[in-house]
């Protein structure tokens, strides 16, 4: 797990775009969704694909609050940095904050819980995950 | 406008649906923008079009709330009841509650806010407009 | 299963539409999908679910036509008509019409096909639902 | 314009998939569509973004057709190849053919037509971007 804060630069697509010239606002989480993929298998070393099909755990997101501070238009290159908020023993609280050229443009914030697929009840999370979330929280402490 | 509030039932499709066999969440966002949209064209009086394509004004969701209770899977049929939580002179707060054979699945709250897509500021809603609103208000309080 | 082809009637919406104000054609793909999984529950009996988790088997497309012959913009009122066009042994040709105000604007063909989702094989459709859909084509051929 | 076809390789994630394990196939388009928008951009030297907002003009996809050979899974890394097939004075044909490790997965092929987006009529490709797609036309024939 490298040093730092996980972030990603994507496109802002003709694909993402509404009517008004802007991104269509859910269009935003399928890039915070796949920043978190990506941080969890590259940054944390935890495969999201195992997690599922080998463990047969999800992760649902049960609370996502998103603040969109300034729109995004097709052309604008979107910087995706993601902060763990907290930590607990079967969920976490991950904030992904968007910029555009160093300025901000929004922030999503989500409470992800672990389950079991079979018995859908919440599972803790492993000591040696663990151990790196909590690498990634003092991280962010000190980059927040 | 009638004196009920506006609710719509959706059935969740497989198209909806994730690898763990649940409704991936950006998807309930989609349906909480139709009822919206609906809701305005045919409860208010207001179409969405029209506000969009004619008088060129849009309504960004500037904030998102998304509370997700318990997992919505294919085949369910989810009813999403909305309500007027706030009401300002140019925005106001829609929560739209989602509910699956009575049993409360979710809750989405969004403030919208009115801007010309020519100036990009913010602008009152109409007389007409806010007086239907205000009704709406006054009801989602009584049946909250 | 009713003597008429199936036929849904879906208002096309902002969030349907690109920036240059018509639908972005993938999500054509999900109302056709929609009208796909609709007909096989009501008309031909045939929960999709059941199918799915129950039955463990898929129906992946494995083949798709598109032509988009005049573009389609929000507020307009599509209606997918759907004709079966082929029937073989595990696999299928539906060809799905969509119309606004009679006018054609566009055809989807798409050709599925039967397989296990354990061995993921091709399997055939079983006699009840085979013949369930030999009767949607020759209706399909009548009202060609 | 650099003398290779263009490629670009993207992940296939859990937001890509369904309930049957697979990619859900519409969102194959998402990826062709962002690979033909970053090929325009990068090695035609054609913003498409400049295209829509500041030529006003739009780039209907009129027919489209999809082959999908073998499923793709999470954790796939999908390489898609673009190949012009056809060249003609308001219109081309463009066909993404995607592997994964070098095994051939779809092949998605598209008519694409330049329209004025006030008139609705085609409109010719400029002499400069007629040039850079007959050179792209050889590529694609060469490496065919």
């Amino acid at each position: 797990m490298s040093e730092s804060l996980f972030h990603t630069t994507t496109p802002i697509r003709f694909q993402d775009c509404d009517s008004a010239g802007i991104v269509y606002y859910p269009n935003f989480l399928h890039k915070v969704e796949a920043a978190i993929e990506d941080w969890m298998s590259s940054a944390l070393g935890e495969s999201y694909r195992d997690w599922i099909f080998a463990e047969r755990r999800g992760m649902p997101r049960v609370k996502v609050v998103c603040d969109f501070r300034k729109p995004c238009r097709m052309g604008d290159r979107l910087t995706l940095t993601l902060y763990l908020r907290k930590l607990g023993r079967t969920s976490m609280e991950v904030e992904a904050v968007g910029r555009v050229a160093g300025e901000e443009r929004l922030r999503i914030a989500l409470v992800l819980v672990a389950v079991s697929l079979e018995s859908h009840k919440a599972v803790p999370f492993s000591e040696a995950f663990r151990a790196r979330l909590e690498r990634y929280l003092r991280l962010s402490k000190e980059e927040a």
